[in-house]
């Protein structure tokens, strides 16, 4: 195998910076990273993170623990975090928690055994006081959801004004009877989506009708029945904002089913947003700069445990299309 | 935390069968099973596998190698691989080898520094004769494909078969001029597949159309540039048969926007099949059976290393449904 020094030649760079591109490259200039970049790519160079656990007393192991592997809004993060892992030496292990703070504390547990440096956590089920107490003592970072109320680092959309958009492109299409599909409270993002719904009739002075305030899970299911379930309500709201894109899919199969015609937006826009038919309006998470921002934070807290735990908040964007444009 | 002495105490059962529960369940009754998996999950119970790897000379983890994380198929599977862990008290580490060698060897590696025990690999990008080496010095199991040049245990279901079956219907419903849209050759299955296609199509006396056979990856785009090339085709082939639901569902998507008429089929029976308008023709693949085989031949393997490397063949099962019975 290729050693530092061999790939500093070819990369006609100095062998500090080959290594300051796996510890740091930030500090490198961008023509510097991808000629070392592109050395690194043609030999399949991967750095010894065993020799540098050994130096450093680290594992060279980070932990992501999703809430369950089939949610495919995750898996573009978790692309991301897997590259930005490679660059810096660390190897990336997922882990499920299946929504189970007991296994979720049990894979907690490597941190404490120096079996893992460091986590992302997805959707924790951990409350605020656990979270910032794990926070003290391990690098610890919260992808997709900020907790207010906990000193943990964190990157997410603002899913407030995130859902605020949403509604008020609902409402410019001239719709006033607007439901929303939610998930559990338990999630930050569902107690932040819905304030954003109220707040957004609330502006336009549409008073809140508690029954088009649904709660369900994340998947094809969950949106057949919380039309079935709107489609009873009388007067029945014309349009509904769903917490996932699957959900909105799901929501859109039924209504055709039925024979209503009902507007439908989702979230995260994944794929099958364009290629469903209808193709469906959905607000758009910056999946690769999530998971490379998620990655960056722990990082900087491995290297540095005195890091501030910033909670940062990336842009989001509606992304318009047929499944809101044709009701 | 409660101990295996209160649960076997609370179940009704001894604390020998509580143990075994844990190292080799099947041994037990359905009933005693279903009994202690009860107060197990009530208390949320989880074995500790620290102190068993310690007794046992074992690190209690289990690898779980992925190509890609973006492959909803693998997702179900890994589910059960991870509810079986979990009741053998292993904690399943998914990683993504980005489809690099030298990133999978790399993740292989924890296995020679007893980071795990063993390893579950998803398309292994290894060739025959090195997955052989390892499975001589180490407790590995291929998932979801089959390497007849190799010594090593695998689960899967039988490729062949469930792509002839398919063209078959495709023929039953009409259609003579059969396209089909594979992966690369580096998978065993695309392998399989296209020799079951090209049988079936022998079989009715119908020759083989090298145009007819193309070669893609596994998204969206991929059909629709799959059905954008047989558009160009004289004569248009009427149907195909695509290596993934995704594939299926971008060829639909590009017929529809090309306002071409061809019968689709997919593979894996993933959930969007049922909810995508027309509803989409698919091979099932037992995903949770997958999962759980897998898991059990791997924990025989690590229990006994002189157990012997099975090769399992899964029943699939073709799924009709709307975008082959409207052409």
């Amino acid at each position: 195998m290729i050693t530092i020094k061999q790939i500093a030649e070819e990369a006609n760079v100095s062998v500090a910076s080959v290594s300051r591109y796996f510890n740091n490259k930030a500090v490198l200039s961008l023509k510097k990273q991808k000629a070392i970049a592109d050395v690194v790519d043609k030999h399949g160079y991967v750095p010894n993170s065993i020799g540098r656990s050994l130096r450093m007393a680290r594992s060279g192991k980070i932990l992501i623990l999703l809430p369950t592997m089939e949610n495919p809004m995750y898996l573009r993060i978790i692309t991301a975090i897997e590259n930005e892992c490679y660059q810096y030496g660390y190897t990336a292990l997922v882990c499920d928690t299946h929504r189970n703070p007991h296994k979720e504390r049990h894979l907690l547990s490597m941190l404490e055994n120096h079996y893992a440096d460091g986590a992302i956590l997805f959707s924790s089920t951990l409350n605020g006081k656990e979270l910032e107490s794990l926070a003290k003592r391990y690098p610890i970072v919260l992808c997709c959801e900020q907790r207010p109320d906990a000193a943990v680092a964190s990157v997410s959309i603002d899913d407030y004004a995130a859902a605020y958009e949403a509604v008020e492109h609902l409402l410019n299409m001239g719709h006033t009877r607007i439901a929303i599909a939610l998930g559990s409270e338990v999630y930050g993002s569902t107690v932040f989506r819905r304030e954003g719904y109220m707040d957004a009739l609330k502006s336009r002075n549409i008073s809140i009708t508690a029954d088009y305030i649904l709660v369900g899970d994340y998947g094809y299911n969950s949106g057949m029945k919380c039309v079935e379930k709107l489609a009873k309500i009388k007067p029945m709201p014309t349009a509904v904002l769903c917490i996932s894109d699957a959900v909105a899919i799901g929501a859109i199969k039924k209504c055709r089913e039925l024979d209503i015609k009902m507007a439908v937006a989702g979230f995260d826009n994944t794929s099958i947003t364009r290629v469903y038919m209808p193709s469906v309006t959905s607000v758009a998470q910056p999946r690769s700069l999530m998971g490379t921002t998620a990655m960056q934070l722990l990082h900087a807290m491995i290297m540095n445990p005195k890091e501030k735990h910033v909670k940062k908040i990336l842009p989001h964007q509606l992304v318009v299309r047929e499944s809101t444009l044709i009701c």
